[in-house]
This record gives structure tokens, C-alpha cells and sequence, in this order.
């Protein structure tokens, strides 16, 4: 039945042959790789803006540009610093590879924490964005918003539980739909402006008077501009992916990716710009503009919209493909519960899947969905990432010295301060709005993990045997106690049993709460003619599970060091669940205690009412 | 641990001798019994006139002492009505044990359902109207009026956890106080309004026009005032309670107790009407009545809410006496789980006071400690139950016909159809605004009920042997499986103890994704040199429990009529509660699910990390 229920929403269990992986050419691999990058463009602008505005006024737009175009040029830097990642580590090299290899293995579960909470935000954020795109297209939903982001993420969930085929042409032709409608909107939109067909309102905003200097303002609007970065590693991961030669495609596909994003990014940041678009709480930035140039209403505005929320699911996808991935990596180093490294029914690691569903929608709902509260703690988590995988890089070409190692080394040592420069504006401008709960979320995960392989470590070299011959002995009879209440089907079924098996001693154990029932039933079991003593207690205290466990202690303390002692569990079985609740789970809750007695063994006989 | 945190909440285990009840004479026991009687003045007379004053308005006050005339009329005749019921059953006559008597099991279950549902109302009802008192003095506490209410259900319950002692001081005193206050007031009020002290504003309610007759509104008003009668039976069921001539003080107190209900309901009433006190949503009609006597803020105002708050908490208590020990009777007749029967560490029905906690602080929220909303649930049950009471001792003298049974007859017969009646026209009256709810509820109990009592039977069926020889029998070999994963310390174990105990057959079990494995692991037990069979099944599909049970269900299948079969389950042991999530828990869901085989044994062995 449950694995009726199962098949109908998963599909059928697949065979271990049936996991199969595409291998991409440049022209399709860009867009499964950059709707993450590409889909920031959706609310980075706006978070800049969002600083700017409320301490600049309408004077904003002339830090707004100068702003986008430093975040352009830190992509170009990373861009030229992964294609050496991608040069060194054909096999794929994610931030937690790279700083485990070369830097050891606390950086090593530093960055992976990062990714994992990086991945988390990912989904939290996309679905959020996503359900922003729809309410401002929708305001009558607004106050759904929390519960439009929460279905995104089931969709999501459900879908890759299932197993979703990450065909290129799947993620193809969306991305590049959302490219194609964001350069009409940019093309529309500077033409309409240089024709004079619109000319924005004066922009007339209350500004509040605050000591900061501007300086500071500019660094916290960079700052939060920088989620516009995320993302950018992902082409390096998946190397494998391409069809060879395979780091060619890779870098070709990184370089245009990095163009797309610069390009919309820069386009939709001039755009809104010139038309002195003011995000506010029920709009977004990236709406308004559309409606500004198509019209809202208009079939194009819809599309924009429409698209837009297509590259989030599809951004927050990538982290549904990525992070189980990278949790199975980890678990099998031993870092992360062991779990994580099995296949579902349906060969994707549905325990990951699961995972990142309930953190993120965790997040989605103490958030209630608002993307601006998730990104402060979002940016700082990926350039921690971004800073060790450069550390790493670093000190990879320090240590294997190939061709033009020096070069090499000076680009990723570049890159390495400018990731560390950004990791520290981040942290110190968003520090107190998020920036220390992802810092405490890492160091926690850290120690987590840790702990983590401590335990399994323990467990292994505890299993460990050299010689099993050593621990092989010749086979020794033991005691076996019978727990007895009345003597009824079950109590004889049980009585069978134990004799079938042979113990070299039989002793029936009886609870009660008068002596005279302890006496009547001896002389019962007495007339059974069988080879056991019989022993008993009396309470007065109404805890015959508490004087039962006292004396298979007692019994389990007088046991020798190579002696065991067997209980046997006779046990009601209902097969109605609803009917459980009428018998006392005495029997199962003595069963689960007894395991802590090292050389008490447990055998359960069922009865089946 | 668990059993100190116990302690200190709860005090240390007691003896079974520690059981002792106090035997009350005529002056304690009327506090004992008539907290719950006495304390429904509390509402009743304010529900008749929620009824009348928005139909009737101003002119409400000429219908509503009639009203209140008619109801105590009715407390005489059900005081004339349990009076013999004492006289019958000297033991204790509550509903149930009268109905299942004289009229057979389902009236009786009816009556008992009637009663479960009475008293877990009680509770609901007490906590909100006390709750009620609270806010009234003190409006802005109103928006936590719920949580008032569920506090003093939390503080009850352990309170009876604990073991209240039911000393009659502890009741008495508190009931002596709230009758001295509320004689104060009466007489405060009548003086005080007799010497012109105090003129009642002219009161101009707007009235709905309504088609309604006017017979219909009186009834519907006299219908919500039956509240008044709540409690009365209580004495009836104590009897044993008293100190000889038991039956002689009963009755005593019996008829004390309805004149204090009587004089203080009727005192109250009285100066409601002379006063024109109109109740509203915020405060009680009492509150105003005591405002309006005493003054708003002072002592004596303050004084009455207090004891009011009092009274109502002893009538919830009441319940939490009197449903712990009716559950247990009714578990102990096989209509119940048995978990009720059991007393816990401190001698009470600790689970029958955790389900009446459970489900009246469910009531509370779902009502959002509204009694208004509460009461039409609570007459109609109470009124089943005096109704099956009556009918029952009205059955009892026509069929033992002891001396004066014709009169005796005559008068449960003449209570028989005045129950009825009210019956009647409280269910019609308040059929939509919930006595529709205690009638399903009621009819489900007893379904429920009698599924139990089934189950219970077929249990005790099944179980029950007459002569054990026939069941005994010699001796019999079996076969045991012992799964195996790898060559690991709890594997030998496990191989150790089933060599121990001896069995035919043993069977080395293993599942593997691929058949390089199988032979790996078998070349590493054939060098073992034991007498095992090995055998293994490869799949592709990661479901190695699957496969592992399908095994097992094959191997039970091929056994004869008197074979067992037995599996040895090695079970990796944790002791940390946080570690066990590391570890799958495989070994404890099959042994769970091989419950089912009739035939399989199960053998646990424990390996302690």
C-alpha cells in the first residue's frame, strides 16, 4: 500500500544502470549553468538601490552605476580566476574540493558549510524573488507571497524526488527566453528613452538625515550588489559535464555566462537608472522598469514577469541538483550522517533532496518570505567560499609548480585579496543584519561535522577485527529468563520456544503485588512438569517494567565475563494500528531498554491476536 | 534522570497501603459534593437572560424570574428523585452503574458516554466561566482570557497528578467562604436597594424584531438555564464517602446542598432583576451585580470575584475526581483502553487526568475560552444522563419490588418524565448551537466503546487456554538466519551467540548490489571453518530491507505447521539519543516488520559502540 502511494507520486524504483548523465556542447551547457548567475540580476540592482535611496534621495542614481560597474569588474576577476580552477581540477572542483586538497580539512568543512548554507539561501531566496516577480505582477496576492515562495519549493522538491531528467534542452530554452525578453526589455527600453517617448517624474524622496559617511553608504550598497556574484562557480564544478575537450567548453561556457550576466546586468542597472525607478516593498525593481516600458498590462510586461520567475525556479533547481551532490561527498568523507550517500528508489539522494527542502522552507517561512531579509545572510556565505577556493588555487600552484606556475599563482593570489577585501566589506557592513548568523551557522556546522566523524571513526575501528578467529570461541550454553504473567497461549507459545532452542538453565520470572498470586501461580506452573525454577517479586509500587529491569541487572551483574543471559520477550502482536493504543507497549519499551546490557540478549516471540 | 526530573515534579513514588480515604459527616461533606451545584450560579442565570434581553428587551425581567422559578422547581423533584437512588445503592449509583444495571450495556454505555463528556465539559466550562470572573475585574486581561482559562486547567492537572489530597478542608473552607460571600451580597444588595440606596438606570435595549412566539424564546431561555442543575447527581455517587449512617447523611446532605443552590440562585436572580443588570461579552452579570452592590474596586467586590474564581476551579476539580475513577470502571468492564485501570506513581488514574487535561484544554482553545459557546454542549449531556438515571431506578423498583416500591416507582417515574421533557426541549431547543454535537459525539463514544469491549473479548479469547499439556510440546530444532553485511566484531558476535544456542540449521544471509562481493565475502566466512550455509541475493534497485524481508517471507512460507524459523538480528547499539540519527535504523524497522510471522522469531543481539 505505502509503496502503492509511493510509485504513483515518485514513479517506479529504476535500476542502477538507469543513472545515466548528459554530456553538454557550449551552446546548451550555458544555460544549465547560468540560470543561478543570470536569475541575480532579478534583485541585485534593487538591493543596491534599497541602501542608496533612503540616505541619497534621488542623487542615488549617480552612485548606482559606478557601483554595478565595480561588481562587473570583480566578475571579470573571478571569471579569469576560475578558468584556472577549471585548468587544475578536470574533474570538478567546488570550493570544498579544492580547500580540502590544498588548504587541509578545517577550510576544506569551512567552505563546504558555506556551500551547504549557500545552497540553502539559493532556494530560500529564488523562491522568494520568484514569489516577489508574481506579486508585483499580482498585488492582490501580496499577502500570499510567503505561501506562492513555500509552493515554488514544493514544486521543486516534488520534481526532483521524482528524478527530474536535467535535460539541457529542459533548462535551454528558458534561459535563453529569459536572455532574448531581457534584451528586448533593454533595447526597448533605450530606445524609448533616447526617442523621448518617457520621461520619468521627478523623483522627490524623503531622505533621512544620518551621521554616516558617504563612504559607508557606498560600501553597504556594494555590499549588498554583491549577490549578484553568486552563482559563478558553478561552471567549474561540473566540468565532467562537457563533451570534450571538455575544459575548452567549460571555459568557453564560463566566458559567456560572465557576458550574459554583464550584460544584463549593466543594461537593466543603466535602464533603471534613466527611468529613476524607486523599488518599494510591493514592487519589485526589475517590475516596475517593465511596466515603466512595456506598459503594465501589456502582453510583454507579462512575459518579463513570466520569465523571470521561470530563471528562479530553475536557479533554485541547481541547488537541488548541487547540494545533495556535494552532502553525499561529504557524508562519504564522513563528515555529514551517512544517509546522504544512498540513492532513493529513484537514484537521485532523496535523504539530500529532503534536506534541503525542510531548511529551506524553514527559512521561507521565518523570513515569511522576504528576500531582502534572506540576502544579507546569503553574500557573505558565498565569498567565504569564493576566498577559500582562491586560497586553495593559491596555494595549489605554490605547491605543484607546473608551466607558468607564477602566473597562475599571481592571478589566484589576486584574486584571493580581492575575494578577502569583499568577504570583509560584506561582513562588516551586514554584519548586524545577518552577516553573524551565517558566521555562527558555519563555525556550528564545522563543529557538527567534526563531531560527526569523531562518531563514525569510533564506530569503525570499534568494528574492526583483525582475526575473527580470535574472536570466534566454542559455543557455551547460558540462562534464559522468561518474564510470565498468567499462564495463556502466548506465555506457552514462548515456553516452546525457549525449550526448542536448549538453554542449560530455564528461569520463569513473575511481578506481582501479592504473594498469594505468586503462590497460586506456581502451583500452576508446577503442574506443567517442566525443567525451570520459578522466581518472583512483590510491589507495592505499581512498577513491575522498573522491577523487572532491576533484576535482569542484577542477573546481567553476576554474569562472567564471557557469560550471556537471554530474555525472552513473548509479544502481543495487533495488526490494526488503531487497536495498538489498547495494549501497553511494555513489551517494546522493555525490548529498546534492555539493548544497553552488553551480554543480555533478546529474544521476541510473537503473538498474533 | 527521567525518573528525578518525575520526582521533583510530581513527589516520590507511594505504596499501594498508602490508599486511604477520609469518611465525611454531614458539615464537610456539603463543601465535597456541592462545589460543582453551586458553582453553575455562577452562569446560569446570566445564559437566561442572554436569550431573553435581546428578543424581550426591557421587559425580559418579567419573564426571567419565572424562568428561574421553574428551574429550581426542577432541582426539587431531581432532589426527591436521587434521594432514592442513595437509599438503592448504598455502594455509589452514578448514571452509569444505574443505567447498566437495570437497563443493560448500551443504555449504560450511553450514560457513560453522557457522563465522559459531562465532566470533561465541566472542566471546560469551570476554566472559562472562572476565567470570565478574572477578566471582568480586570478587562484588560481580557484578550488572554483563554490562557487564564487554560492556566487553571494546567494547574489542575498537576495538581491531580500529583495527588491532591481531597481533604474536606481544603473544600470546605473555600466553599463555606464563596456561600458566606455570596449571602452577602444578596442581603447587601436587597438593603440596598429597599432603601432607595440605589436606582437602576433605565434600561433601553435594542431588540431585533423576530418571528419567533414568544413560548419559544421562554423555552429557549429556560433551556440554557438547566446549566443551574449541572452537579446535582454527585452526591448519589459518593455515598460510600460518608461516615455511617451513610446513607441518613447523604440524604442530609443532599437536601443542603439544593437549598444553598437554591437560596443563593434565587438571591442572585433577584437582584439581577431589581438591579436590571444587562450581561455583555466583557463582564459577567455577576460582576456587574457586584459592582453595582459593592462598589467597582472594592474589597468586597474584589472578595466576590475571587471565591467565584475559587468555586469554579473546585467544580472543574470535582471532575478531575470523579472522571479518572469512572474511566477505570468502565476500562475495568472492558469498554476502555486498560491503561486507565492502572494507577501511577502517586496512586491516582494519572492517564485518565492527562485525557480529561487533553481534552478540555482542547475545548478551551477550539472555544477560545468562550463558555457562552460551551454550555449548549453541556445540558443536553448532563440531562442524558439524569434522564437514563431516572429510567434506570424506575426499571430497578418495578423489578425488586421491595417494600413502598408503587410510591417509590411513582416518584423516579414522575422524575423519569420531567427529565425527559427538559431532555426534550433542551435538545430542540439547542439542537444547531451544539446539542447536535453532543448527541454525535455521544453515539461515537459508544461505538468506540463497544469496538474496545470486541477487541478486548477476542483478545482474552484468543489468549485463553484450558489445558496447557496440549500446547507444551517436546522439543523441536529450528533454523536460524543471521543477515550478514561484512566480517565485522558485531557480526561475530552475533555468529558466536547463535553457535551458543544451537541451532539445526544456521544460514549466513547477504544482499549485494554486485556478485563480485557475494564471492569476496563468501571466500572470507568459508575461512572461518563453520558449519553455515551461505547464500545471497543480488539487486540492482537499493532496496537491500526489501529483498531481505522478501527472504524471509519465502523462508516462512516453506515452513511446516510446527516450524519456527529464527533471525538473528545483530543490532548496532548507541547509547547518545543524538548519535542514533548517524546510524540507519534498518535493523529496528525490520524486526518491527517481521513481527507479522507468526512463526519467526525474533533474536536480537546487541553491540554496544
Amino acid at each position: 500500500m505505502k509503496e502503492r502511494i509511493k510509485t504513483f507520486f515518485l514513479g517506479r524504483r529504476l535500476e542502477d544502470s538507469e543513472l545515466a548523465g548528459e554530456k553538454l556542447n557550449v551552446l546548451w551547457g550555458i544555460p544549465v549553468f547560468a540560470s543561478d548567475a543570470i536569475s541575480s540580476v532579478s534583485y541585485a540592482g534593487e538591493e543596491i538601490l534599497l541602501v542608496l535611496i533612503p540616505v541619497l534621495g534621488a542623487a542615488s542614481y549617480g552612485k548606482f552605476l559606478p557601483i554595478v560597474a565595480a561588481i562587473i569588474g570583480l566578475l571579470a576577476i573571478l571569471v579569469f580566476c576560475y578558468r584556472q580552477t577549471i585548468e587544475a581540477y578536470p574533474a570538478g572542483g567546488g570550493a570544498y574540493i579544492v580547500a580540502n586538497d590544498n588548504l587541509g580539512e578545517k577550510p576544506g568543512l569551512v567552505a563546504g558549510a558555506a556551500l551547504i548554507l549557500g545552497y540553502i539561501l539559493t532556494v530560500a531566496v529564488s523562491a522568494c524573488a520568484g514569489a516577489a516577480a508574481v506579486t508585483s505582477a499580482f498585488p492582490a496576492l501580496l499577502r500570499f507571497k510567503a505561501v506562492i515562495a513555500l509552493a515554488l519549493i514544493v514544486l521543486l522538491t516534488w520534481g526532483n524526488l521524482r528524478g527530474l531528467r536535467e535535460s539541457a534542452v529542459m533548462f535551454g530554452v528558458p534561459t535563453y527566453l529569459f536572455i532574448l525578453t531581457m534584451l528586448a526589455l533593454i533595447a526597448t527600453g533605450l530606445i524609448r528613452y533616447m526617442t523621448g517617448g518617457y520621461t520619468p517624474e521627478e523623483v522627490h524622496i524623503a531622505t533621512q538625515s544620518t551621521n554616516e559617511a558617504l563612504l559607508f553608504v557606498i560600501l553597504r550598497a556594494f555590499a549588498s550588489g554583491c549577490t549578484a556574484l553568486t552563482g559563478v562557480e558553478a561552471v567549474s564544478n561540473g566540468v565532467p559535464n562537457f563533451r570534450p575537450p571538455q575544459q575548452k567548453n567549460a571555459k568557453r561556457v564560463l566566458l559567456a555566462m560572465a557576458s550574459f550576466v554583464c550584460i544584463i546586468f549593466l543594461g537593466v542597472s543603466v535602464l533603471i537608472s534613466l527611468y529613476r525607478i524607486v523599488p518599494n516593498e510591493h514592487v519589485t525593481a526589475v517590475s516596475q522598469l517593465d511596466a515603466a516600458v512595456f506598459g503594465g498590462g501589456s502582453a510583454m510586461y507579462y512575459a518579463v514577469q513570466v520569465m523571470t520567475v521561470v530563471i528562479l525556479t530553475l536557479a533554485a533547481n541547481t541547488a537541488y541538483a548541487d547540494l545533495p551532490l556535494l552532502m553525499a561527498l561529504m557524508a562519504n568523507d564522513g563528515y555529514l550522517p551517512r544517509r546522504l550517500i544512498f540513492r532513493g528508489s529513484r537514484l537521485n539522494y532523496s535523504n539530500g533532496i529532503l534536506f534541503l527542502f525542510g531548511t529551506a522552507a524553514v527559512l521561507v517561512v521565518a523570513f515569511r518570505g522576504d528576500q531582502h531579509l534572506l540576502l544579507p545572510l546569503y553574500a557573505s556565505g558565498v565569498f567565504i567560499s569564493f576566498l577559500l577556493s582562491q586560497l586553495g588555487m593559491l596555494r595549489h600552484w605554490l605547491r605543484c609548480r607546473g608551466r607558468g606556475w607564477r602566473y597562475k599563482a599571481a592571478i589566484n593570489g589576486f584574486g584571493t585579496c580581492v575575494t578577502a577585501c569583499v568577504l570583509v566589506i560584506i561582513v562588516w557592513m551586514k554584519f548586524l543584519s545577518g552577516a553573524w548568523v551565517t558566521l555562527l551557522t558555519i563555525a556550528a556546522l564545522v563543529v557538527l561535522m567534526l563531531g560527526i566523524r569523531r562518531h563514525y571513526a569510533a564506530v569503525s575501528e570499534d568494528l574492526q577485527v583483525d582475526d575473527p578467529m580470535e574472536i570466534l570461541r566454542a559455543p557455551r550454553s547460558g540462562k534464559a529468563i522468561l518474564p510470565v504473567q498468567s499462564v495463556n497461549r502466548s506465555f506457552l507459545k514462548a515456553l516452546n520456544c525457549v525449550r526448542d532452542i536448549g538453554f542449560s538453565e530455564i528461569e520463569l520470572y513473575h511481578v506481582c503485588a501479592e504473594e498469594e498470586s505468586a503462590r497460586r501461580l506456581r502451583t500452576q506452573l508446577e503442574s506443567l512438569d517442566i525443567q525451570a525454577t520459578f522466581v518472583y517479586d512483590v510491589t507495592h509500587l505499581r512498577d513491575t517494567e522498573e522491577v523487572l529491569m532491576r533484576h535482569i541487572e542484577a542477573e546481567n551483574g553476576r554474569l562472567g565475563p564471557h557469560e550471556h543471559l537471554t530474555v525472552i520477550m513473548p509479544k502481543l502482536v495487533v495488526m490494526d494500528p488503531w487497536k495498538r493504543y489498547l495494549h501497553n507497549q511494555t513489551t517494546h519499551r522493555l525490548i529498546r531498554r534492555m539493548e544497553k546490557y552488553r551480554n543480555v540478549y533478546v529474544f521476541q516471540v510473537p503473538y498474533l491476536i
